[in-house]
């Protein structure tokens, strides 16, 4: 994003600042809105706009019409041992996913590996968030949600799929590697700014009314059809990715949350992994770099460009914003300001 | 595949004790001999013929060549309690990824979730296989496994990432929902036969020359520049998974088993859940039928092409197998006969 007339810097703390006072007004104890108005900073300043800032005034609007309860937690259901079923109660769909990740990493202490599901819970904003939280602290994460469908399956033109992004991160280097995709190549939120900015995608991102793939954002958004990344692949893969986040969490599924205007009370799945628990952890790091080093190794098709691991630019996005501020458009920001 | 001249119908019993022999002559004890005949005849019977019978020559010859060793079988390098850590001693791949996949079920059934990953294995053959094992048994399974480079990262000409084969699968229905993907949208198997049947193939599969998309099978196999699924995802996805099997197993990477001109000594991970151990348990079955009824309710493209699960095709196709033989080139059998 550039800045121009239509776009201010906001100062991270400042926008902090400004969530954290509105979340307390919707209802947020002083500790729960500090740290939900943190996880939206962050987001935006690692340049997920989409799940950070421009996304607050829906968050705000759907704490206000009752679908996020301000104070819920979560409550545990069953425990099977390193595998917990806990009930989000509806609570902030941020909190309760950082909370899962966290408990998470504690059972994974215990037994090398512990799985948290979630029913009932709501929106978690950037999967990516859970796994730098996790990774972070030195865990493996692996995590996944379901959401409204937004996707038809292959071969068919309505949607009964969810984009379920799927979220796999690894400590390194002191930061991290975090892979977060949702199951459609682009998401509508993507498509939406290449019309407006009058271009056409990079690669084919849909089909257009007669079952042709297309590049051209506008005839996706008309017939709705995003593509599943690989096609058929991708289509089975959001289908399991919402079997097993139902049927782990005993929530709700792409079916029964696409019966709701709203998208709330989604199912979640976090699973981490201990490498202090392995037999090779004072390896461990050295073999990520190893594998790091021969991808960065590979010969790019355009020599201007650096092969990249997921993740990769988020440091630098990061530092870039916490210097200059977080880019956001004058309309928005003025939305949040009214809040 | 249909039966021509070039194709005998090879009835699956004959198959198995085909197998079995040449296996027993290799080294196997009969036990390992009869259990790896079964799924490499499971895997042909059930249509995965590139991971069956065609690949049955292969796999011998790779027993010959001292890279697979018969007698060996896993031995444990370490337990975290819910995840363990095995050495595969480069005993048969099918064997040793069986053998896990009933040790990761075993850990799910003490404490909801295990994992097993195996270092210092060999090709599994059909991913799907471990899946169904599992699925067949009650569990929920996740699984991958890493391989070679034959895929280069996003914005790269020379492969140093693997296929890396990733398989999700869940009990359904007196039978199971299995997604079993490599992370090329095709395998240059499948890309050569479609050249050797001088036809296109369905979506774009790779680059050619020029660095350009394109749908024809010969120019990709020349550049050798397969597409990843969703392009930049399915490169993130596939460095991903070979982070893991490396890290949680202590195994070889992707980059270490390439610097071997053969492919062996590759890392897995296996993961089962016990859905017994949900608070759930009895309403598991119903919502996944759910699910599977809103899937069946799409709308498709075209009329005549049901909306289908992944694996729903393979009790069709195994039960025509079963009644006709399993369809094998006349070339492969007569290969295999004198093994």
């Amino acid at each position: 994003m550039k800045p121009d007339d239509q776009t201010v810097r906001i100062p991270a703390g400042q926008m902090r600042s400004e969530f954290s006072g509105i979340l307390k007004r919707a209802g947020f104890s002083d500790r729960k809105a500090d740290e939900c108005a943190e996880i939206f900073t962050a987001n935006s300043l690692e340049g997920v706009y989409s799940h950070g800032v421009n996304r607050f005034p829906r968050f705000v609007r759907n704490i206000r019409d009752g679908y996020i309860i301000p104070d819920a937690s979560p409550s545990l259901v069953h425990s099977a041992g390193s595998l917990e079923q806990w009930n989000g109660n509806l609570g902030p769909g941020p909190l309760n996913a950082s909370f899962a990740t966290r408990r998470a990493t504690e059972l994974a202490e215990k037994t090398g590996i512990g799985l948290v599901a979630l029913a009932n819970t709501n929106h978690w904003m950037r999967g990516g968030t859970y796994g730098w939280q996790a990774a972070r602290k030195g865990y493996i994460f692996i995590g996944w949600t379901n959401t409204e469908a937004n996707m038809p399956a292959w071969g068919a033109v309505d949607a009964h799929l969810g984009n379920n992004p799927f979220v796999i991160a690894v400590p390194y280097n002191h930061e991290a590697i975090v892979l977060d995709f949702a199951m459609t190549q682009f998401s509508y939120g993507k498509m939406e700014t290449y019309k407006r900015e009058g271009k056409k995608l990079p690669f084919p991102g849909g089909f257009n009314a007669e079952g042709e793939l297309t590049d051209d954002p506008g005839e996706i958004l008309l017939t709705r059809r995003a593509l599943p990344i690989g096609n058929w692949k991708g289509s089975g893969f959001s289908l399991l990715l919402d079997i097993l986040a139902t049927v782990i969490s005993g929530g709700l599924s792409t079916y029964e949350i696409t019966k709701s205007s709203v998208e709330y009370s989604v199912s979640q799945v976090f699973i981490a992994i201990s490498p202090n628990r392995l037999n090779n952890n004072s390896s461990a790091g050295d073999a990520i770099q190893r594998i790091i080093d021969d991808l960065k190794s590979s010969k790019p098709e355009n020599n201007e460009k650096e092969i990249r691991y997921p993740g990769e630019n988020v440091v630098k996005i990061r530092n870039e914003n916490l210097k200059s501020g977080i880019p956001v458009s004058r309309e928005v920001w003025k939305e949040i300001e009214a809040l």
